[in-house]
């Protein structure tokens, strides 16, 4: 599959609420995962990408998400993502807007970048 | 300045529709610019990024720009643009939808990646 085929795939998952699915299909074993929050930002392999999204979703309330893209650049591609979400420890309703930089090796996702708006 | 104030102050001036002056203030000498088309998708130093834009603000007329972000992760930024414009070869009128990814060192932008939606 070609980058832009991963990508338009991987988008096509994420509307449908799919985020678990999309990594599970595409993360590298030794996927790098990089969240500019937290004590530490960068996170190695596919157990730790999986743990962080089942947090995320057992700590968030998703009332919807907009997802923007893919935007393809050689092995490289951004998506957009707009969350309409409670955080269950705040219980205050939010929009997150958020990119995600992708980096393709051998048909998988080797890395992932998050950036977040500053609010 | 911090890549939060540097990601800024491009996204203000980009806003103003002054690229060529954002670029003048933050390319770094021997910036790496790489764009997804043409036969040469990575260009090297500030000379050949002056004459990329130079080259792309003579070939269209721009009718309007919205710009987003800057979207920030360590060291690393995202901002979408999409512009309005009129290709000057085609003559046909048209939104382009672009992210550009930038990398900073020292105060200064060490890499750019644009990225555009398949449309």
């Amino acid at each position: 599959m070609s980058t832009q085929d991963i990508a338009n795939d991987l988008v096509a998952l994420c509307r449908q609420g799919k985020f678990a699915e999309s990594g599970e299909k595409y993360w590298a074993h030794d996927v790098l995962s990089v969240e500019p929050m937290g004590d530490s930002p960068e996170s190695r392999g596919i157990d730790a990408a999986r743990g962080k999204g089942a947090w995320w979703q057992a700590n968030h309330d998703i009332h919807g998400v907009e997802v923007e893209g893919p935007y393809v650049n050689g092995d490289q591609f951004v998506v957009r993502f707009r969350m309409d979400v409670t955080p269950k420890a705040s219980g205050q309703r939010m929009t997150m807007d958020e990119m995600g930089v992708y980096t393709v090796r051998g048909g998988k996702i080797a890395e992932e970048r998050f950036f977040y708006a500053a609010s």
